[in-house]
């Protein structure tokens, strides 16, 4: 499933220094609800904060998404060769059934 | 929201190893993600990956949803305090609502 | 999976004139999408109205959630029988789960 | 939001046919579930038909966005028009959300 375009730049290279702060925080976060886990915190309130993970990852989700779709996809798309198009159109939307799949 | 009760041991308590360690091994998938976020890896690949961590995470929660239901909930309500037992079952249902809508 | 209980009124008993009426707006809103269709109406308005109905059945079903937490597994959980409180616990969070992944 | 294309024929156009049956169907299932709610059916029961119906309309939603993404969405991208491209492309990814959050 791995590219092999000639260039190594994705859509979300633009992006990279804003995702990775957002994944930093995002394992921060999970450090944290261990962190509760292990001073016994009260249940409810360990399935919040993973509740917030879950959202941080998912912003993150659909921010790759976006750029995917803005970039290789449309690049795909315009660049006439057919079957790479093709490709691309069902990768992605084989990434969306699986995004709301595990959801 | 925390409990105020004399008991410091919540449903998970047994499981607190095997959470830790799901927890520390959903940690390392999301510094995993950053890194192919750093090495320009693929789009969807990471998507991908991004797909596993949640799935990671849901297990999780689901895993201290249960321990809290079988037993802060059943012992709540079967304590005879009327008043406890339903902000539990409330608590309970609120924390499945946030389930549901941050999927 | 049926309940053989004595009394037929489950906790959504006292809900049912509300419940049938929003199930019979989700029944029209199902059947406007298919008008949609048959119109040949716009891809993306179609799925607006899919996400409306999607909305509107998972209201229904944390409302009877909500009802049958409060009054059967309650009950189950009080009555002192300690099988059936177990397996009504034990059905609950496999609806819970069936939920979130059907989500 | 609607599209004011020249062409009335949409991506789902083909599957017309296949998209109302299983519309039908689904509109079908609603019903079923309020004779449940009006013959006083066992709660867990209900839930369990509630959820087929969600993933039933979960799947005619991702059949029209398969058709949408390959027919209208790639044919503004090839098109060359930009502003109709990018606009597509957005709309696309706003469905994409809307979706992901009503899961």
């Amino acid at each position: 499933m791995a590219d092999s375009g000639t260039s190594r730049a994705y859509g979300y290279t633009d992006n990279k220094d804003k995702l990775l702060k957002r994944l930093a925080r995002a394992e921060g976060q999970v450090r944290g609800v261990a962190r509760m886990v292990e001073e016994d915190r009260y249940c409810i309130d360990i399935l919040t904060q993973l509740a917030a993970v879950d959202t941080a990852l998912e912003g993150v989700a659909l921010e790759i998404l976006d750029d995917h779709v803005k970039h290789c996809v449309v690049n795909a798309v315009t660049s006439g060769e057919e079957a790479n198009a093709a490709e691309k159109v069902d990768e992605l939307l084989a990434a969306v059934r699986r995004f709301v799949k595990t959801r």
